[in-house]
């Protein structure tokens, strides 16, 4: 099968998408579907899945559709997130700032299907009790380290991904120290722009932002 | 000043982003910047600032640059957040959810400056152990009601933007009976697609395409 070299950062997002709905056609034992009933099923734009899809070459077979755990499964290779595609190992993550919303991404279910492991959390306040409420479930007992302590762990767990939950002020400074220290990509919570090195990968969780698309069409309704 | 009558949903996006660099510029007490400067100063791509802008007419002024409160004023305006541009209120937002995400998000603070109140949130749980601790602290004093009051709530006080945060397995049932009650907008937070009337807007925050937009880039650099 042929495998693109390069994709669009829209088709990564929406290939994660797909693979969800080809797990959910998984459980339901249904062996292949074809790009108009995938679309049709999961609400997407069927143009755009054969689009998104057609870079898998020889994936649809003519008259059938495409069979789902062939598809599914080189999707997540695509994605960097079979074990094969990362060496062998899950990607190491670590949430920066463990209050509130930090504490609630370390319960994100999704963590532990996606060949992702948090393998520490970093805070201020080591005794914060929003992530002491977390640590007495032993399913989410994962170590608390004093910000002090960051750059030390990035570099002796080589740590590749962090999550940034801060508050605004230090955002900066903080995601600085994080890929000074070796992390390569960052998912930011935080509402601020963040300067880094061309080499980081950002990508930013903007509620502000995600709200105003929702005015924006609320108020051009009327 | 000429209005852009429809514009890209990428494009609201970052005029979002935009407003908010805009206020950080007028607490600096900057009045006036050049396309050049402000991408520059907040890393962005300087010619899509320009493009992006050049929706707005007039309002840079040759050889001195934009107007930072007049342009800060109109991007609110047509984002939908002044309150002159709805309806002289702040657009009323529900939780649905008030687990550990819902409480989270019940605290960030962009909701005060933003032109949005939240009215209310619904669990199944009232006595969920989560909210109770929030609402301990007065600041975050809002009602909760049980799922089942959750469309009397939505007619009764005419809610317009739902923030979806409950388990995957009830998310399409919820969303549908949020929307069936009047709510044309969602905010998604649950990692599924949902099926929702063409009228209802739903912008989905998902973390794990997020996290596969980094994974990809990590694994294609390698």
């Amino acid at each position: 099968m042929k495998t693109p070299k390069k994709i669009s950062e829209l088709t990564v997002y929406r290939l994660s998408i797909y693979e969800r709905c080809l797990e959910l056609l998984e459980k339901e034992k249904i062996t292949t579907i074809s790009s108009k009933e995938f679309a049709e099923r999961f609400g997407l734009n069927s143009a755009q899945v054969r689009k998104d899809l057609a870079y898998f070459g020889e994936f649809g077979v003519r008259g059938i559709g495409y069979e789902v755990t062939l598809l599914k499964t080189e999707i997540l290779r695509i994605l960097g997130v079979l074990e094969s595609s990362s060496g062998g190992e899950p990607w190491k993550v670590m949430i920066v700032g463990a209050g509130k919303l930090g504490s609630a991404i370390l319960r994100y279910e999704g963590f532990k299907s996606y060949g992702f492991k948090i393998i520490a959390a970093i805070d201020v306040n080591t005794e914060a009790s929003e992530y002491r409420l977390l640590s007495k479930d032993q399913k989410f007992a994962i170590p608390l380290y004093h910000v002090s302590e960051m750059e030390e762990v990035i570099r002796n767990q080589s740590v590749q991904i962090g999550i940034l939950a801060v508050p605004e002020e230090k955002a900066q400074e903080i995601a600085r120290k994080m890929t000074d220290a070796g992390i390569r990509a960052i998912l930011n919570f935080v509402p601020v722009q963040l300067f880094l090195p061309d080499y980081v990968k950002v990508r930013h969780i903007d509620m502000a932002a995600e709200l105003h698309c929702l005015t924006y069409f609320l108020s051009s309704q009327e």
